[in-house]
C-alpha cells in the first residue's frame, strides 16, 4: 500500500492529462503556439530571435480568488492561458515584447522597444561569441603578440557588457580570454581562470561587428602596457584526476525504506504541486527566475501568494577600464532557469529524490526540456526542541525533518546553490550557495591592488559584492497585510524602572511603500502582519517575521551605474503596494541597463501600504574579498533568510511531531559498526514513550 | 579489518591504561584525593560541602610546548596533575578556594574567599531547596490563601538570586512557584509552568532561613494585589501523549556501512583525542564550561590552543520586583557540565554515533560519571563545492562532510544545544540551538505588557536576552598572532575612479586589548593572523576570520548590575593577552557577583597586543522576544560562529575530497522506493569520473 501511494504521489507524469493549472509553465505546444504567432506577423523569410517565451501569469484578482477556491475545494473557473514573449528580429537591433493571449488567440500587447533596452543573453547566442569572436584577424594578431606557446588554446568568456554611459548604447559583449595550460592544450575542462590574458574584445551583436579590442590593466594603475610575451604561469586545475585525494572517507547513505513523507501532483505538462507535513504549494519554473513557488499554505492557512528569487548583482571592486563595468544581475542578464544544472543522482542531492523538469525555449522558439532543473528531498536537521524535565528525568525530543527543493545554476565560471527549504515548525527558508569558480583577471607578478587578492601566479581576483533579492508576495492569512518592525528599547530610569534593568517592545507600523534598513543595535525585526487575524490566546496579529543575515550594502556611489541599476541593493528591505507583473527589483530588461525600473522607484511611488496588497523584497548578500582558499573552486558560502511564525499559531507548530525514537531513527553505536536493526516496519508510535524519555533522575 | 580499526578506534575503554594526559579530566582517584587533602585540614567532624574539584590546567608556557612535542611525535616531560577546589564549611557562608597538586601533594594556595564571592549551585542544592521551601508554615500560609484545588501539587523553581545591591550580600535563591494541572496531578512531566503563581519565597541558604515571601506583581504595574484566590487556567503540555501526533512522517536513516571516518584514542579516565579529516584536538570535560576542546590542528599546523563557551548571560525585561534580578549565568551560576543530558542512541544524534562521558564531583567530593554527556558522529552537510564546464557539460562537485560533537544542557527550564562542528574546508563552527521551557511568571487575565509576551491564558513570559560569549584561544601557526579588522571602503571620485564604482580593503590592526564592535556598513571582518607566517602564493599573512551572527547588546544601561555583571556583553569582540586562568568572560564567582572581574576589566588592562599571546572571546545572541509559538517548548533558534581560513591554505583546501558520486552515495529516486543498490564495498574512486562527470552539453 505504501508503495503504491509513493510511487504514484512521486510520478507527476501520472497527473498530465489533467487540466493546466493558471501557474503551470507554458507547454510545449503552448510555446510553440507563441512562436507560431509571432511569426506569421512577418513573411516567412523574416528571421526571428526569440529572447523569452514564458508564462504570464494571471492578474491576482482572477489567480488569487481561483486558488482559494481551489483550497477549499470547489470547482474553479478556466483563465485564459496566456505568454511574454520577447524577441528580435535577427540580424537587426529591433527588439519586441508582448504579451499574447494562447486562449483567445490575440495580441494584448505588441510593441518594440526603445533604447536602453536590450534582451537578455542566450546559450546559442553565447556558445556562437566564443567561437565567433576568436576568427577576427584583429584579434589573432592581438594574441599573437602574446608569443604564446605553439597549439595553445584560447577560451572565450563574454561578459555582459555593463553601463557606463560612454558609447554602450547599443548591444554589446566584452569578451574575456583565458588559455588552457599549453601542456595539457587537449584537456577540455582545464581550468582556463588560472591563466587569464590581458585581451578583450568587444562585439556588437546586432551584426556581429568588432568594436574594438581592449587592453587589460595589469599592474597597480590603470596604465595598460602595449601587449608583450606572456609569461605563463602553471595550472590550477579543479578536476578530481589532478587531485591527491583522501582515501579516508567512509560513504554515509541516506535511507528511506518507507519511501518519502511528501506527495505530488503534476499541474501541466511542468509543474507540480507538493503536499508535505501541512505544507502545500505550486511549483514552478521559468528561465528568468528558475524555482518559483505559488500558493503556499501550512494547513490550509493562506501565507505566500508567491516566492521567487527576484534579482542578484554582483559589482566588482576595480575601477579601471573596462572592469569598472563589470556587473552582472545574472537573473536578468541571463536568466537562472535558462542557466539551471542538470541534477544527477547521488550526486547534488542525497537520499531519495524527486526530480522536476523545466520546460524553456530556444532562440528559435523552440521548446527545450530542461531535465531535473530541480531535486526535491528529505534531509533531518538535528534537534528541533527538546525539554528534560531533571526531575524526573524524562526528556521530551523531537528532530527536525526539512523537505528542500533545490536548483543549482552555472554563470560561465561561477555556480550559485538556490533552495527552498520547508520545516515542521512552520517556517520557510531560502537558502544560497555560493560556489564556483572566481572571475579572475591577469596581474603582473610581486605587486599587490587593494580592489583584489592574488589567488594564483599571475592571476587576481577583484573583490566584488553578492547581493540577492527575494522577493516575497505574502498573504498571511490573506491579501490584506501591513509590514511593521519590532525594536526592543530600554526603559528610562524611573521609579518604574528604579535598577535600569527594564526593556520593552515598541512596534513601528511602515505606512508609505520604501526601502528599510535593519538597526542590529536596536534588535530590529521586520513583521508581516494581518491585524484583522488576531490570535486566540493573546489577541496579537497573525504575522510571519523575516529572519536575514546582515550585509553590506551596495559600496558603489549613489551616481554610479552600478548604484543607479541595481535598485534593490541599498536597502535589507523594499516595501511596495502589489501591481500585478511587477517581479524583477532591478527592472524587466537589465542588460545594459540604465536604472529607474525597479523597486527603488516602485518604493518611490510613496503608495499607503497599511492593511493593503503588499510585496517585500529581501536584501542579503556577500561582500566577497576573495581568499586564495576560493582558488580554483570556493567553498561554499551560505546565507539563509528565514520566514518564521510569530502569533501566528497557538503554540509551536511542531509539538505534534513525533518523539524521537530509536524504533523510528535505527541509529547504531559507531563502535558496533552500522549493523542496523532489521527493518521491523518500524513506524511512528504514538504512545510517547520514546526511548528518550526513560533517562534516568537527575 | 576495517572493522577492528573501528572497533578499537570508538572504544576509549582499550586506551585506559595510557598515563592521563595533560588536559585529561581529573580522574575518579584524583578527585577522591584532592576531597580527602582538604578534609584532611579539618578535624572529621567539621563538614564540607564542596562546590568544584575541577582540572588546573597547566601554565601555557609548559603545556604549549608540551602538546608542541607530542605533535611532533618527540618525547614527552610529565607535568604535574593539579586541581582547582572550591567548598563551604556545611551550614556556614565560609567559601573557600584553593589549587592543590595532586602529583606533589600540596596547595599552591588555600583561601577563604571575601564578600560577594559565592560558590555555584549544585545539584542537591537544588532538589533539597525544592522540597524543603515547601514545608515553611509561611509558605503554606501563602499557598492556602490562593485557595487552589485539594491535592494541588506545587513545584518549586530555586532561581539564583541574582545582583541588587539591596541586602544581597548574603547567599540566597529565589524560589518561584509553579503548580501542575489539578485535573492531573499525579503526572510528573505535567508542564507546570503554564501555572505559575504569584508566590515567591526568599531562603538563605547558609542556615536555611525563610528570609521574605515576595510577592509577584500580576498587572500593568508594579502593584502586588494581596494574596487571593487564584484562577487556575487550563494546562499546556508539551509530552507526546498529550498530543495528536502527525502519522505521515516516514523514517529517515543514517547508514556508515563502512563505519566511521573518525578515531577516537583516550586519554585519561575521561578525555580522548580525536582525528578525522585532517583535523586532530583533544576532547576535555568540566563542570563549568561541559565540552572543552584543546589542541585543534589541521594537518599538524596548530589552529586553536583552547575552544570552550565561556561564559552566557540571559538578562530579563520585566523591572519590577523581584523580577528585576533575573539574570542567569548559566554556565558560572551552575555549570554547563553539572547540567549535561544523558544522550541517548538514536534520540539526540541520527546515524553512527559515539559518545563520551564526563567525570565530575558532587558536594560531597565523590566521583559522578556524567554518562554520555557528549555525542560525536559524521554529518553531511550537502553540497560543499562545485563547478559545471558548461562547455563540455562536466560536473566536478564534492559533498561537505561535517564532525559534529554536541552536548545538550537543561537549566531548570530551559536547554541549549551546543555544537562544535568541523568540516573539510578547514572550518570550525559553534553552533547553539536554544530550546526548552520558557521562563514564566504569572498575569491577570486580559492585559498585554510591553516587556513580556502572553503565551497561555495567565502566563507571561517576560522578553529576554541570551548572550554568549565563545573563547577563542588561537594558536594560527604558533602563539604569537594579532587581531585585525578588515573593511570594504569605497574609493574617492578621480581619474582612477571616474565612475565611482571602485572600492577597496582596508586592514586595521588592533593594538591594545579592547572591546570592539562589528560594521556592518562597512563590512567588517575580524580576522586572527600570524604575520610571520606568509601564504608562499600570495604573501599575506595566516589568519583566521570570525563569522558571528549579529546581535543586540545587552540593552540594560550602563549603571545597571546587569550590565557590570555580564562584563562581554557589550561587544561584538573582545581580545586580552593572555593571561593562564582567565577563562570565564563574567569572572569566576558569577553567582550575585558584582561585576568588575571579567573580560571587560582584563581588556581595560590596555597591554599591547600585537603580535603576542592573545585570546578573543566572541560575542552572540538573541534578543528573545517571546512569539507564542515559543511555547510550551520552543522551537530551535539556531546560531552559529564560524571560524575560517583565510590565504592560510594555498587553495581550497577541500579540493581533495572524493567526487559526490553515486556509487559512494547510493541515493534513489523517490518513485522507486529505497531499493538501495548491495553494498558492493563502495569506496571511494580516485579516477575522478564520477556520475555528475557525464552530464550532457549546454
Amino acid at each position: 500500500m505504501a508503495t503504491t501511494e509513493i510511487s504514484s504521489s512521486v510520478a507527476p507524469k501520472l497527473a498530465k492529462s489533467l487540466a493546466t493549472h493558471p501557474v503551470a509553465p507554458l507547454s510545449s505546444s503552448e510555446i510553440e503556439a507563441c512562436r507560431d504567432a509571432i511569426q506569421k506577423l512577418y513573411p516567412p523569410e523574416v528571421k526571428l530571435l526569440f529572447k523569452q517565451i514564458t508564462l504570464r501569469e494571471p492578474p491576482k484578482a482572477e489567480l488569487a480568488p481561483f486558488l482559494d477556491a481551489e483550497a477549499r475545494g470547489e470547482s474553479t473557473h478556466l483563465i485564459d492561458r496566456k505568454a511574454f514573449i520577447a524577441y528580435y528580429i535577427r540580424n537587426t537591433n529591433k527588439f519586441h515584447e508582448g504579451v499574447y493571449s494562447i486562449t483567445q488567440r490575440v495580441f494584448e500587447y505588441h510593441v518594440r522597444l526603445g533604447e536602453h533596452k536590450h534582451g537578455n543573453g542566450d546559450a546559442e547566442e553565447i556558445v556562437d561569441l566564443e567561437k565567433r569572436v576568436l576568427e577576427f584577424p584583429e584579434v589573432k594578431d592581438a594574441i599573437a603578440k602574446l608569443k604564446l606557446p605553439e597549439g595553445t588554446v584560447i577560451i572565450c568568456d563574454p561578459w555582459i557588457y555593463g553601463s557606463d554611459g560612454v558609447n554602450d548604447a547599443e548591444r554589446l559583449w566584452q569578451c574575456f580570454l583565458y588559455m588552457r595550460d599549453p601542456k595539457n592544450s587537449s584537456f577540455a575542462d582545464s581550468n582556463h581562470y588560472a591563466l587569464p590574458l590581458p585581451v578583450s574584445p568587444v562585439i556588437r551583436t546586432e551584426d556581429f561587428k568588432l568594436i574594438r579590442i581592449d587592453i587589460l590593466p595589469t599592474g597597480t594603475d590603470n596604465f595598460c602596457k602595449p601587449l608583450e610575451a606572456f609569461h605563463v604561469h602553471p595550472p590550477n586545475e579543479y578536476t578530481s584526476e589532478y587531485q591527491q585525494l583522501r582515501t579516508d572517507l567512509k560513504p554515509l547513505n541516506i535511507i528511506q525504506p518507507d519511501g518519502v513523507s511528501f506527495q505530488i501532483r503534476g499541474i501541466g505538462e511542468i509543474g507540480e504541486a507538493v503536499s508535505w507535513q501541512k505544507w502545500t504549494f505550486k511549483v514552478g519554473f521559468n528561465a528568468r527566475e528558475g524555482m518559483v513557488l505559488y500558493d503556499v499554505r501550512y494547513n490550509g492557512r493562506p501565507l505566500f501568494y508567491r516566492l521567487s528569487l527576484s534579482d542578484m548583482t554582483i559589482p566588482y571592486a576595480d575601477p579601471r577600464h573596462p572592469f569598472h563595468k563589470k556587473q552582472a544581475f545574472d537573473l536578468g542578464d541571463v536568466g537562472a532557469g535558462v542557466m539551471a544544472n542538470n541534477l544527477r543522482l547521488g550526486c547534488d542531492c542525497l537520499g531519495s529524490i524527486h526530480y522536476m523538469n523545466g520546460l524553456l525555449s530556444d532562440s528559435f522558439g523552440n521548446p527545450v526540456l530542461m531535465e531535473n532543473a530541480i531535486c526535491v528531498h528529505e534531509v533531518d536537521a538535528g534537534i528541533s526542541w527538546k525539554h528534560t524535565n531533571y526531575r524526573t528525568g524524562r526528556a521530551a525530543v523531537a528532530r527536525s525533518r526539512e523537505l528542500v527543493l533545490q536548483s543549482i545554476i552555472t554563470v560561465a565560471n561561477y555556480e550559485y546553490i538556490l533552495a527552498f527549504i520547508f520545516n515542521q515548525a512552520g517556517e520557510v527558508d531560502y537558502e544560497v550557495r555560493a560556489t564556483g569558480v572566481l572571475s579572475t583577471q591577469p596581474i603582473d607578478e610581486g605587486i599587490e591592488v587593494p580592489w583584489g587578492t592574488v589567488v594564483h601566479p599571475g592571476v587576481l581576483a577583484a573583490h566584488h559584492q553578492h547581493i540577492f533579492s527575494l522577493r516575497v508576495d505574502p498573504m498571511i492569512d490573506g491579501h490584506t497585510n501591513r509590514l511593521v518592525y519590532d525594536e526592543a528599547l530600554p526603559m528610562p530610569l524611573s521609579d518604574f524602572n528604579p535598577h535600569g534593568v527594564g526593556y520593552y517592545a515598541q512596534e513601528t507600523i511602515v505606512s508609505q511603500s520604501c526601502g528599510l534598513d535593519t538597526d542590529y543595535d536596536k534588535g530590529r525585526v521586520f513583521k508581516i502582519q494581518n491585524v484583522a487575524s488576531r490570535n486566540p490566546i493573546n489577541g496579537k496579529p497573525a504575522a510571519y517575521k523575516i529572519q536575514a543575515p546582515p550585509f553590506q550594502k551596495i559600496v558603489a556611489g549613489k551616481e554610479s551605474f552600478h548604484n543607479k541599476r541595481a535598485e534593490f541593493a541599498d536597502h535589507n528591505i523594499y516595501v511596495v503596494k502589489y501591481h500585478d507583473w511587477e517581479l524583477y527589483a532591478a527592472g524587466q530588461w537589465t542588460n545594459q541597463s540604465r536604472g529607474g525600473e525597479g523597486v527603488r522607484n516602485w518604493a518611490d511611488r510613496k503608495e499607503e501600504i497599511v492593511d493593503s496588497d503588499i510585496v517585500v523584497y529581501v536584501q542579503f548578500g556577500l561582500q566577497h574579498i576573495p581568499r586564495i582558499e576560493d582558488f580554483p573552486v570556493m567553498p561554499a558560502e551560505v546565507m539563509k533568510v528565514s520566514l518564521k511564525p510569530v502569533n501566528f499559531f497557538e503554540k509551536n507548530p511542531a509539538l505534534d511531531v513525533p518523539p524521537s525514537e530509536q524504533a523510528f531513527n535505527r541509529s547504531t553505536l559507531a563502535a558496533e559498526m552500522h549493523r542496523q536493526p532489521a527493518t521491523n516496519g518500524a513506524t511512528v508510535t504514538t504512545n510517547g514513550l520514546g526511548c528518550c524519555e526513560t533517562s534516568s533522575k537527575l
